[in-house]
Parts: C-alpha cells; sequence; structure tokens
C-alpha cells in the first residue's frame, strides 16, 4: 500500500520525532486489560461466520476477555448470543466449540433449560422456593448482528448500530457478496506477539521486499492507495503486477473471479483492517479474513480463513492449495517478524524507533491507542 | 440427602434472596490463601491413614500451603509430624513421598541427624562453634494425632484436641471400626476447581437424577436425612433402594457388611464433610474418602481412596472393581460439574444464582465461609 | 577449603548468632529483581570464551534480565557487544544462538543494516524523512572486554575498567594461560534454585564428606585455604590428596598438565568465584567453568564447561569422560541439594540456621549480599 494519501493527521510526510510507541503498550498486562475491557468490550468484535450457525440452535462458542459466549440462531431465524453461564449455579452449560442444540439450552449439572432465545423454561424444585419466578432468570444476553455474512458481538450494554461502526464499508463491499461466500479451509495461529504489533504488519508493505520477495513480485509493495485511517476501520488497495491473475503461489487463478467486479476491482486487493479484531482481505477470487483474539500482551490467537464461491467449492477436485499456501507462506512470515518485534520491544534497553513515509497506517493507529488509553487513565 | 430436617439457620426453606456466593470466592487467590492460613492453617485436617505410618520410622509426606510435612512414628509408637527442613541450612530432608527412616532422620546435605521425636542428635563441627547447644534445634514438629485409623494434623501452635474438632462423630461412627479398615484402592484427581464447590457437590444430591442416573437407581436422591450444619462438620444419610445391598455397579455386594452394623446403618450410606478437607463416605461394606488438596483458586488435588475390611482384603481374587469403577465414574461425572462451575463462575458476567431448598447445607456452608472471611477482613 | 585464615570479618570463629539469611533473600521476585538490576546490571559479568567469537562477525547470544546481547568482533578484532534490537521497530535481530554474520547485521523486517561497530548504513526510505540521520541511530552498545580469553560485559552507563574488578586475579591465575584453552565439553544444568544458593554451595566442603564421598577421596574436606572475601570474587584452594594427580573418576590424570604451573599449584585446585556469576576452577590439567544465569528466585541456568590445551584436545582419540564425568556427578549431586535446600527456604516454617566455622565464606557472602540489599532500599 503507498502513503500517497492524506492519513489521519491529514499529513504525507511524517512529522518530525514520529515514532514507534513504548514498549508498555505491547507488555503491559494493564494495558491490554484496558484495551479488552475498553475496545474490544465496547465496540463490535468479529466473531464468525453467519452459516456456522445457520439453522436453529447450530452454535459455536468464542472466547475473549475471559468471557464464554454460545452464538446461536432461534426459532425465527435471528442470530443470538449468550453468556455461557447457567443462572443457578454458574455452571458452563455449552462443553463443544461447536455443535447442534435439540431446540433448548440444558445445563448438565442440575437440569435447568433456556430456550434459544435464552428464556428460562425448566429450573427443577425451584418452584418450592417463595417468589421465584422464572423470567427472572434468563440467559444472559450478548449483542448479536450480522453483516453481509459476518457474525459481529458487542459485549457493552447499549451498543451503537453495527452499521453505525462499520459505516460506509458496508455499501463499498457490496459487489464482493460476502455472504454467499463458504469456508474452504482454516488456519489458527498462536503467535507470541501483542494484537497491535500484528495489525501494524497488516498496514504497510515496505517489509514486503524484504521478507515477502514471492508476495513482491505478485503485488508491487509501492502500488495502490492507503485510506485515511477512519475511527473504526483502516486500510487500501494494492495492484496485481500485470499478468497476474491472483495472489497465490504462481500468480495464476484456477477460479473465476467474482461475478460483478469492476475491472479496476478485479486487479487489485483491498487489505481492511476492521477495528478491533478483523482484518478483511478481499481479492478478485477468493475472501481471506483474519481474526485476532487477544490472550496476553505477548500472545495473540490469529484465526486465518479462506472463503470461496459455493460453485468453487463444488467442483470436483476442488484445490485451493495455490492460495492457501500462498497466504500460509505470507502469514509465516509475517508472524515470525512480529515474535520478533516482541521480543525486542520486551527488552529493557527498547527504544521507540523512527517511522518511514510508508508507515503512516500505523502511525495514525498508534495516535488512535495512544488517545484511547489517555482518554481511559 | 433430604431437605426434611432445620439447617444451620432453622429453616427447612430457603430464606428469600439465598444465593450463591460471589465469584471472588472461588477465584480470589487472596481468598484461598485466606482460607489455607485460616481454615486448613487453624483446623486438624486429614492426612492420611494410621497404617501409612505403622511402624517406628515409616513415613509419608503431605504438602499444604508452601508447607512440606513428615509423619511417622516414634520409637514409643506416637504418630509424630515434621516439617521436612533441616535446621542447619533448610534443606529439604525427605525426598520420597512414603519410605522407612533408619531409626533416626539425616539431612543429605552437612549429615545433620535428628531422632524420631526431631531432636538434634548429631551435628558435624558444629561443637566447635559458642553457646551452640543441640537442644536449640529440634526439627519444627506439626501437631499430630489419630481418630479410629485416621490421620489428622494441626499446623497451630497450641490446637483445641482433635477430638473437641470431631465432636459427636467418634461416637457416631465407632461401629464401622474404621482403625480396622485396610487400603484397597486409590485414585488421585486434579480437578480444575476450588476446593469449596468439591465441599458443595458433594452436599446436595439435587444434581443426582439429570448428573448421576446409576447412583439414583440405587440410591433415591430425596431419600435418606440431613444433619443440621455444625461448625466442624457437615453431613447426612442416604438410604439404598430396595434390593440394592451396596453403591457398586450393578448394587450387589460381593463382601461381607461391617459387623455389628444395625439393621438401619446396614440399608444406608453416610456422607460426612469434616472440615475443612476430608470427605468420609460409609457404605455397608467398604470406606470410601475423599482429602482434598487446595492448590490453586481453581484447582484442587482430591485423593479418593476405598478401604476394606482385612478379611475381604485376603481373599482369593480380592477384587473391588464393582464399587471402585461405580464411584470413579460418579466421581468424574460430579467433577467434570465442577469445573463448568470453575468456568463459569470465573467469567466476569456470572452473577450469582438462587438456591433450592434442596441445597440447605451448602448455603449453610456458604454462611460459615463468609462468616470466615468476614471475621478475617 | 579450609577455614583457616581470618574471613570477610577478620574472625575465624562465627561470631555468636551467626546464621543463614531469611527465606526472602531466596524467594522473593523484588529481592531477585534488585540483584538482577543492581548486581548483575552493574558489575561485569561472565558471557562466554573469547574464541566463541574469534572471527569478525562471528558471534554468539546471551540473555540477562530480560536483555538479550549479541556479542561479537569488528573487523579491527576488538570483541564487540550489542542489544538485539533494531533501532527502527525494536525487532530483534539475530535469531540464532551462535552464528556468522556477514560483515553487517541487517534486521529481517525492513532491512535496517549495521556495520559490525554497530553503526546503521542502511535504512531503505528513510531518507525522506525530514531530519532523519542514520548516525543518531547505532545498535545499542552493551560494555564489552576481555581477560585472558574470558569475554565479560557490562549493562552499565559507564562502567569501571574490568581489571578494576579483577583486582589481583588477573596476575594470579596468567601462569594457566587460560586464554589457550578451548572447549572440551559442556553441559548445560538447569537448576531450580537461587543463584546465592549454588554460590554457597560452591565456596564450603562440609558438605563433602557426606554429599561427594568420592571428591572426598581425592581431596580432603579440610585441606587447602581461603582467602578471606574480596569485594568482587572469593575463594581457595584444595590440595590433592598423595598419589592423586587430578580430579577425575579414579583420580588419574591422562593429559599433561599445564606447562608452568609451581610445584605446589601442580598439586592444587584452585576454586574462585568472581562476582556475580562465574566459577572458576583450576585444575592442574584442566580449567572448570560454571556461569550462572538466574531465571527466577528458585530456577538458575548454570553452564558447565570443561576447557583443555589444544594439543591436548588434537590428540587422536582425545577423551576427556575422566573429569567430565567425575565433576558431572559432582555437579548433580551439588544441585540435588541446593534444590533441597530451595524447597525447605521456600516453606512458610522455615527459620534461618546456624553456621558451622567451615561455612565461614557462606556467612561472609551474605554479609556482602544484605549490605548491597540495605544500600538498595
Amino acid at each position: 500500500m503507498s502513503e500517497e494519501v492524506l492519513n489521519y493527521y491529514g499529513r504525507d510526510v511524517m512529522p518530525e520525532g514520529a515514532r514507534t510507541l513504548p514498549a508498555r503498550y505491547y507488555t503491559d498486562p494493564a494495558f491490554l486489560k484496558r484495551e479488552l475491557d475498553g475496545l474490544f468490550g465496547k465496540m463490535w468484535f468479529y466473531a464468525g461466520r453467519s452459516h456456522e450457525a445457520e439453522k436453529p440452535g447450530q452454535y459455536f462458542v468464542r472466547e475473549l476477555n475471559g468471557h464464554n459466549i454460545v452464538v446461536s440462531r432461534n426459532t425465527a431465524g435471528a442470530v443470538r448470543a449468550f453468556h455461557n453461564i447457567c443462572r443457578h449455579r454458574g455452571t458452563r452449560i455449552c462443553t463443544e466449540a461447536t455443535g447442534q442444540l435439540p431446540g433448548s439450552i440444558q445445563c448438565p449439572y442440575h437440569a435447568w433449560t433456556y430456550d434459544l432465545d435464552g428464556r428460562l423454561i425448566g429450573a427443577p424444585h425451584m418452584d418450592e422456593v417463595p417468589h421465584f419466578t422464572k423470567a427472572d432468570y434468563p440467559l444472559l444476553a450478548v449483542h448479536a448482528d450480522e453483516w453481509d455474512g459476518h457474525v459481529f458481538l458487542n459485549l457493552d450494554a447499549a451498543p451503537a448500530p453495527l452499521a453505525a461502526q462499520l459505516g460506509p464499508l458496508v455499501d463499498r463491499f457490496r459487489t464482493w457478496r460476502m455472504a454467499d461466500l463458504r469456508l474452504g479451509h482454516r488456519i489458527v495461529y498462536d503467535v507470541k506477539a501483542n494484537w497491535k504489533l500484528i495489525i501494524q504488519n497488516y498496514n504497510e508493505c515496505l517489509h514486503c521486499p524484504n521478507l515477502h520477495p514471492a508476495l513482491n513480485k505478485l503485488s508491487h509493495y509501492l502500488s495502490g492507495e492507503n485510506e485515511p485511517l477512519q475511527r473504526t476501520y483502516m486500510g487500501g488497495r494494492m495492484d496485481l503486477r500485470p499478468g497476474i491473475a491472483t495472489l497465490s503461489m504462481d500468480g495464476t487463478c484456477p477460479r473465476e473471479i467474482f461475478p460483478g467486479l469492476s475491472a479496476k476491482d478485479a486487479r487489485s486487493v483491498y487489505y481492511y483492517c476492521i477495528f478491533p479484531n478483523m482484518m478483511l482481505s478481499l481479492h478478485p477470487d477468493y475472501m481471506l479474513t483474519h481474526t485476532l483474539w487477544p490472550i496476553a500482551p505477548d500472545r495473540t490467537i490469529n484465526v486465518c480463513e479462506w472463503h470461496f464461491q459455493p460453485s468453487e467449492l463444488a467442483r470436483p477436485g476442488f484445490d485451493a492449495s495455490d492460495c492457501v499456501d500462498f497466504w500460509d507462506m505470507t502469514n509465516r512470515q509475517d508472524w515470525h517478524v512480529c515474535e520478533l518485534s516482541q521480543a525486542g520491544i520486551a527488552s529493557p534497553a527498547y527504544v521507540p524507533g523512527p517511522y518511514s513515509n510508508r508507515e503512516d497506517l500505523l502511525y495514525a493507529f498508534d495516535r488512535f491507542i495512544v488517545e484511547f488509553h489517555d482518554r481511559r487513565t
């Protein structure tokens, strides 16, 4: 991505003295806790794909900041999310990562039972207790909504609508018809680095010539255009080199490209980081998503998924290894340097270093992070 | 166990608003530390069986709250316990979990040597040191006593007698002649749950129909009678169903029942939780003990042992798998829900829930715990 | 080592009430942190052998107190050490424990490049940034110096010369020509004990008759002479028994002894602890070094190396198992009791114990440690 646009601060050249953040932003557990509570706990975060909870009672479980959340669908077809906690003795109810509920949710301990909207409908021997009423003990809800096949959750008590957070992205990426796409491959990476280092790594390609020679052959590191940082996302476009059809091991594309793409979009890859935890990479023929789950200041679970058109997935002998292998190789190169950065930054001798003009989004993201922490302390 | 008796607060119906404890009682390391220091550190706790230190110098080691304690027997036949620390340089002396001392206790580092009462009897080169006298450096003693074949320890400097803590239990269970029994099987469980959740699980059978269908077939979950909570123990009786001889996989009993049991006791199982760490389950033909060793707020080592009459153990082809398998299955079901409760309670979203009338002992135990913490803070 | 000399306090008999240190010196993370910052962080510490960074760009990496340090040699042949941190984004640069740099040091992330003196010589796209100058961003240096084949490092900003710390040792051990020696064998021990317990264990042989019967047969535990404790080292001499040629499994010596040793030195082993982390044991025919790397209050990495004359190493069928096995056996006995001491001292019941007159250096070392902590708090 290039820096040929104004950034968050209206600059196309780094301000004098623009430096990386002090170490504590990456190593102090109090900083991560504040981010988990104040960013991840207040914003809509990406949880998974709608088709992972497609049928009523079909569910998947996500963990964030000590919360364990069941995401499912009610009988009316609406996505629903609940804290995975029985209201009786606090027992975790769903014990599998994914599954199919039999029309109701029953705790394994004393058989308290809830419907798919979380209402308590069975509580043995509780009718003997004075003033007990089932209506007082529904499962604790987590706000859930969908955007074009993506499920987002929000732990805040009264969040603004998801659409308000996504803003113009809803329209901008409509052409890709993301809701139609289906999972083709998933790799879960356990990265020993702060989640912000992964986001920073995603938002500059200055490292591409040195670290990703294969990527740089397909898409020049200075090509394309960045959008100025927004409050809830940031990103930009990179262009495929002439003769390159998509990002794959050899630059050819064995799949049909998405129908309805403009000529320009068919020659581009869009890289958007949707705060706080989704990295959405739209290729002409497939959608790549990274989902970040911060575990510790120096550890992030990073779920990478490749999504394809159902017509492609249905083809006999469907094989996505051309783009899976390409991004798995590139991912591993990225996580390796993220881990090296985490290691170096954690040293007592580390001092912030100077940004180049090619790291405009990082500098802007840092300001966003610094302002967030300043507001909270 | 039923709730057909008055509980600790003289109620047979839960008071309005009776709820489980806040999460911090199960998750906060400061709470566990206070319990280890103030409950486990002041009360007699169950350590093992007398026959594990039967001969002079025969020993076993126990760990609690950072202490490492050697339990043995002196030449006069009295049980003795010592901190496993040489008085010279602090070296741990006994390095095996069990063993036989050769009439004295010698430190492997500089050969300081103690007799079986802990008196220092050898200290090379120390006679050159002015004013040094061996009498000043005995092994640090831990109070030890026995009840009917059970060894109890007390870390307090000047504890009340063990009998005062046990109260009427000494007489009540005399008929079972527990001192005569010998270990037949031991399983050590590592339970990822707070020790109090295990005690609470032990003290209600409301969960039995749902979690333990096999147990409920042998002993109806509403049968029997609870004794009101006492300051140092709580428990009650459950009855075997007609045609059931003991708690075993098929309800039959391949062993002779304990001689001298009353007709009622021969048809009952007594479940007593002797604070802070012993769960004593007396069946017509075997004794089951659980010993709890809290390791962390969310982790407890739980030693389960099956004890039998020596005449049964001596039989050719002695096989206790009928009752070992039954309780191992039931134990695992219980520890699983204890772990699920620990997981749910640890969520920031957890809120205390309402108790039913069938959970009277739990509510009483919670009051005991709350009062303990309130006294200490 | 004997106690027939005056110790640090001018005594050859322990003062009344001389006791080991309170537990917190061995168990409190704050004490270790203070020692790492104030002793290890201010003194020259032993890092490795000069020949491990013999050629320009040949390097090895060491870790201490969160620092990761690259030790290498510049083109002029001088030893150089740097924090392993790129000045751009903080990335760790050298990822292998040892290696050969190609004349320069390049960060794998964005290709910032430094020469072997740490000067920044390449920084892509940084020339676009106003006021950026490469001279401002050298690798962060760590002071490095050599003593007779040993590399020492110092993390202090402006340390006194290494020679000032070593004092008379430079002259005293010149005869051994340590710079000529080369590594024959290395064993890395992970000892679950505080680093000071390992130093204390090294500095008394009162434990030898009981713990090391094989050593005691070769060298009597009361033989030799201790030097009074110095501010930066302590040690002494022990004598080989008649008929014993060196410390080896059978007391014979298959190697030539070091040329130029005096008759007395050829019959002695010198044990010197050079603060804070080197234990140097000079035998008539080989040099043994232990290097201590504190990891936690109860954990120390202990690197043990056997160094020999090149002429011996070059012999066909060179086999050092006679002395490697001897010291490996003796080491394991020592680390075992160090770990037992750590375990005992960590008990809440531990109380300091009395020192004998044979533990004079330990008592002196304790005073050094106590004074250090008193100065810092």
